[in-house]
């Protein structure tokens, strides 16, 4: 099953856009556990809440041996009816574009990737050539400093639009396989609404709730499709840091029933 | 030292603006070798040729846990005079962009790292962070699909300006410890020339010469700063795959020195 369908059944299944960030940071784990038993953890305890669970590869990369071994561990422990997203931000060349995407795709087996669209379009063709994955291109992201660059205004035969808009044209236009997202950020929702008019059927990641300030009533009313789906609204530390204590997965599962349900009644 | 020191030193050391990139492909390498064997034996050959050795991330990325050894041992055995560049071309938002620097300056122990700028300046602030390692942002890159984002016309208070030469802006504003180059394509010698013109200081990162077609005297001329260094001219396929056979190292030694003199030659 190709990576659309699987997000939109397992949304359907779970009544649920919620999607969860793994984003282990020791500092604000509980003590003495382990990166791979609290992934496990908190994935057993919301996978039945969740469209989607998405791991940031920085913060197992910055643990080394150890936090790489733990991802590969988390990927293969979540359900396989629930699709994994590899937060990963990767682009280059085509020919290297191809390793990373091999890399995330067949060692790791993630369902589908975030890609950074600075490089065009043979940076993220190496992605889009597997068929059953999803390639989410960063579109406006969801930090302060995305306006540097994204919100400029450049010259198309269609006048002056904003970059984002420019990069969401350019992820349909590469959609030719039914496997192509964007990512917007809640933080954002006027450009959100924008993005959504001009792209109803396309799934966009939606970072931002939570620690970040973005607005859910905000996220969910203008990021939804018409047919009220194809939003993947992440939350991270708000859930996965719900509690410090040996309650954190307990905590994990209200905060993310709680999100459920906000966002279920904006729908 | 810090890495523009480090990169000046080892450039006057060997007379060279000679990077080699350390892009394992199974495909390409003599058989019954082991990366790191392979990675060693190029390196023993050729770092009295180089201002600095390159490792593509993703090449190891897609060799899975293996690969990832062969990188650390890589860097590890490189001689400490010699920078070592990470092609990584990472880039996130704020305290995620943080551990990806963490994974790659401590770590891995890269002396530098390329980052893409789609995310703005707090994406790249936490590399720059680390004075000492230099941090080299994506501006006109070497392959086709640069131009897709890279060459709009932006609008700016100065009037339409490309959105590579706006990231260069940036990036020399960004430049306040001193730790910043920027990635210029050889296959893009105009674009070049106006960088250089406009930036005569900031360290270039030029891929692109050899496989990709990039003309070597136009990169030099147009590439080298008024001091006649300050450019990091890379070749990858065309000096580690010289030769298929045992001869390799040899062969990858005769290559890095043709180009070497050739990059002398118009300097």
């Amino acid at each position: 099953m190709n990576f659309v369908d699987k997000l939109l059944q397992a949304g359907r299944k779970n009544n649920s856009l919620v999607c969860i960030g793994l984003d282990p940071d020791p500092k604000l784990m509980p003590e003495k556990i382990g990166v791979y038993e609290f992934n496990k953890a908190i994935i057993e305890s919301t996978f039945d809440l969740v469209c989607a669970f998405k791991p940031n590869l920085a913060f197992y990369e910055a643990m080394g041996d150890e936090g790489m071994e733990a991802l590969k561990k988390t990927v293969k422990c979540i359900p396989s009816h629930i699709p994994v997203i590899a937060d990963a931000k990767r682009g280059d060349i085509g020919n290297t574009s191809k390793a990373y995407a091999k890399a995330l795709f067949e060692i790791y087996g993630f369902d589908a990737a975030t890609v950074n669209p600075y490089l065009g379009f043979d940076s993220i063709e190496p992605f889009l050539q597997y068929e059953e994955k999803g390639s989410i291109i960063l579109c406006r992201t969801s930090n302060t400093g995305g306006k540097d660059f994204q919100s400029l205004r450049c010259e198309t035969p269609k006048g002056l639009r904003y970059l984002y808009e420019i990069v969401a044209e350019k992820a349909a236009e590469w959609n030719t396989r039914g496997n192509v997202g964007i990512v917007v950020g809640a933080t954002y929702p006027d450009e959100l609404k924008t993005i959504r008019c001009q792209h109803p059927d396309l799934p966009i990641l939606i970072p931002g709730i939570g620690a970040q300030g973005g607005d859910v009533a905000a996220a969910v009313k203008n990021g939804v499709s018409p047919q009220g789906d194809r939003a993947i609204i992440n939350s991270s530390r708000q859930i996965i840091y719900a509690s410090k204590s040996s309650d954190f997965a307990e905590a994990a599962r209200k905060a993310a029933v709680n999100l459920r349900d906000q966002i279920n009644m904006y729908r």
